[in-house]
């Protein structure tokens, strides 16, 4: 069992790793694919004059500010994208069904109505955010369709425990998901090709390393991803890779040894 | 097995019918409820300068023309919808999981790219729609999520049996379902109260008919709804009901008398 993850950011190559997902299921690997859906909110939200707002945490976390029109600008956005997504992988001929954390208590977990934040050095306590964490995978769907053949693909929003949906962040409900299904592997897709031991330099990636040199290697969003990848292996789950989706066979790439591969210890 | 279709119009009150919905699943009967998008996706389509065209075809039936922007905006607005229902569900104690006719192939049919359409009394033929019929419900979806106590929430568009999200009826949709799941009874809530004798006078309407006395009353867009009625007893189902979703308990109500129950014969 493996868990994929594919960011929404722009210059992605989504469609390699679909490609790849659906041929990894075709011959018999059972995953989950996990996608973001940023950079569709963002094209989305600028065509309904709904400028995207980030906000930076006081850990120095940046996070999407979420309000209520911006949560359904973002169902929109990732409804559309996932029904995309859905639509080639069943067109590769994988059978596909798209979720969201709301599906099923999918992805639960608390509420954070206010958020502490950093705004040119002052704190500021921002309320009103359909924001979450997730605290747990209700997983008796996922074994449901995974049991019975079908290839899950997961968007946030996630569901709070009084029953709103809010924004989470999918790097984290994808390594929410991978522990909960003690998935052996979790591959987060993106644009860069790992880590870098200096992030102005590519060639700097680094091949190997454990969850807590990655978090003094981590930067800007990366600090999610590794975040993430920690919670994971806390559930067990044995390791995770950090990858680019932009080549052939990303998926495989990264299973075979590309991009950043960390472990527990 | 009850199915309920609640029309995606302006001015119909989906919170009863999830109410209602809510409790009837709580109580133990197991149900699909099917819902339309139309008001939600005219409103996005404004909103980004995609006014919503309307055809007729040689039939008379009319039809929404949807090109592959269309689509995308309908995509988000049911997607949207379809995660802001299952929410509410969800709120209400049911354990809804949303799902489009794209999810496991639900709803699948030929895609009709071209159609024939009259404009101003001219035969016009046109190109580029993302239209489909729904020729197979394929149920292992649907099944499987019943018989496992889910509430299942679905929403077009459907897949062409070339691979392609495409636009469908609801209406005929649902009468699909209800067929591929040999239903006792379908229920079909719009913002009307049911057939009339009258389409002027709102006290005439007829309680008890045939779908063939039903496919002579039927006017403007209540034709496909005869015409899934249709498809739907073919299929199986004992009868058809429709009714307004506006009122307390409005699904419960139609299966006790209200609104206009349609037999085959």
């Amino acid at each position: 069992m493996i868990v994929v993850k594919v960011g929404g950011g722009a210059n992605i190559d989504v469609d390699a790793v679909l490609q790849d997902a659906a041929s990894l299921w075709k011959s018999g690997t059972p995953l989950v694919l996990v996608h973001g859906a940023s950079d569709e909110t963002n094209q989305l939200s600028e065509r309904l004059g709904l400028p995207p707002r980030f906000v930076t945490s006081e850990s120095g976390h940046v996070s999407r500010f979420t309000d209520a029109a911006t949560l359904d600008a973002f169902a929109m956005a990732s409804g559309k994208l996932n029904l995309r997504v859905v639509e080639k992988l069943q067109r590769l001929g994988a059978n596909a069904v798209g979720l969201t954390g709301v599906d099923g208590r999918l992805l639960e977990g608390a509420r954070k109505d206010a958020i502490r934040t950093v705004q040119d050095g002052k704190r500021i306590m921002l309320r009103g955010d359909f924001t979450g964490t997730i605290e747990r995978v209700n997983t008796k769907l996922l074994r449901l369709l995974l049991d019975n053949g079908f290839l899950p693909v997961v968007t946030v929003p996630s569901i709070s425990t009084a029953g709103e949906a809010v924004n989470a962040d999918a790097d984290r409900a994808a390594a929410a998901i991978a522990g909960a299904l003690a998935a052996t592997q979790l591959v987060i897709l993106s644009n860069v090709p790992g880590l870098l031991r200096d992030v102005n330099d590519p060639t700097s990636l680094v091949a190997r390393t454990t969850v807590a040199e990655a978090e003094t290697l981590a930067q800007g969003r990366f600090k999610k991803k590794v975040l993430g990848a920690q919670e994971a292996f806390e559930l067990g789950v044995r390791e995770v890779v950090f990858a680019t989706a932009n080549r052939t066979e990303p998926v495989q790439a990264a299973l075979n040894g590309g991009g950043t591969h960390l472990t527990s210890t």
